[in-house]
């Protein structure tokens, strides 16, 4: 499957693509990191942020979305204008019907480095290790947006064995 | 002048649309409250606020969108909804290349009861006489959207004056 990881931000959006599934080494598609400039009007950001996601989900045809999940107790000179990126970035894949989900920050670190409290660099490296990258992804977002689409593939991988479980379970019941 | 006012939220989003202009009596063009159920995704949520603000500019053509500026500090449970909101908010007026204003809570009860700290029912009684309504808009949301509509009526009324002014001593020094 295709994933298309968004780490949400109004000054810097990473969005990472990965292809793969759970056993199989992943591989990057393509990351960047959009920019817009504090010195324009919030809502001319956000729709620069609304045409760069939407040219890279026409782009990259993801089958699914991974968006970080923010959370209000963060920087709260940040959180608004990240909760409305991520507003943004979710709108931008629910009207094309792409599956979304939401990945907590912690949820993102453990999956990659198996350790919730990692640091920035312990998951750049991760990421550069499971996706056989020559050098770590810069900035920390196109590594986070990287991290988001790893952790949805072996997430939704294990989901998706625990659901064909139950189903199978239920299916003996019968 | 026609404003549209948009006191944003997940759960319950006014919409108001106020049309007049400084120094003459105002008037309701039309009000409404979108609502979303809090059993559906968030991403489907903000798809379907989308659809009604885009729905409601279509239908009621405003020369401006006035949306209520959040704060971080704000109901932490809601906050990230809200602001998630009002970004979408944002984006549908920007697209269009309508001129947004953001006005703050206090800038609004200020503006339309010359109290900075007026309750609810304050705001919405001066609503009522403003507009010379039969009964108070409820829910309180479509009070609110209705007051940043006034708000930005009367306020924008003053910028105006006063960049006429300043361009006016700008003509005389030369």
């Amino acid at each position: 499957m295709r994933v298309l990881g968004i780490d949400p931000g109004l000054t810097r959006c990473g969005m990472g693509v990965v292809e793969g599934s759970v056993g199989r080494p992943l591989s990057l598609v393509d990351v960047n990191v959009l920019r817009t400039s504090a010195d324009r009007p919030v809502a001319e950001r956000l729709v620069t942020i609304e045409k760069g996601v939407d040219a890279w989900i026409e782009e990259h045809r993801p089958d699914a979305v991974a968006v970080e999940r923010v959370f209000a107790r963060s920087d709260v000179s940040t959180v608004m204008g990240t909760a409305q990126a991520s507003g943004i970035a979710m709108v931008c894949a629910a009207r094309r019907g792409l599956p979304i989900a939401l990945h907590t920050p912690s949820e993102v670190k453990a999956a990659v480095s198996g350790n919730g409290r990692a640091d920035k660099a312990q998951v750049g490296a991760m990421v550069t290790r499971i996706l056989r990258l020559d050098a770590m992804p810069k900035p920390a977002d196109a590594a986070d947006a990287l991290a988001l689409a790893i952790t949805h593939i072996w997430r939704g991988g294990a989901q998706a064995r625990i659901d064909a479980a139950l189903a199978a379970a239920g299916r003996n019941r019968r």
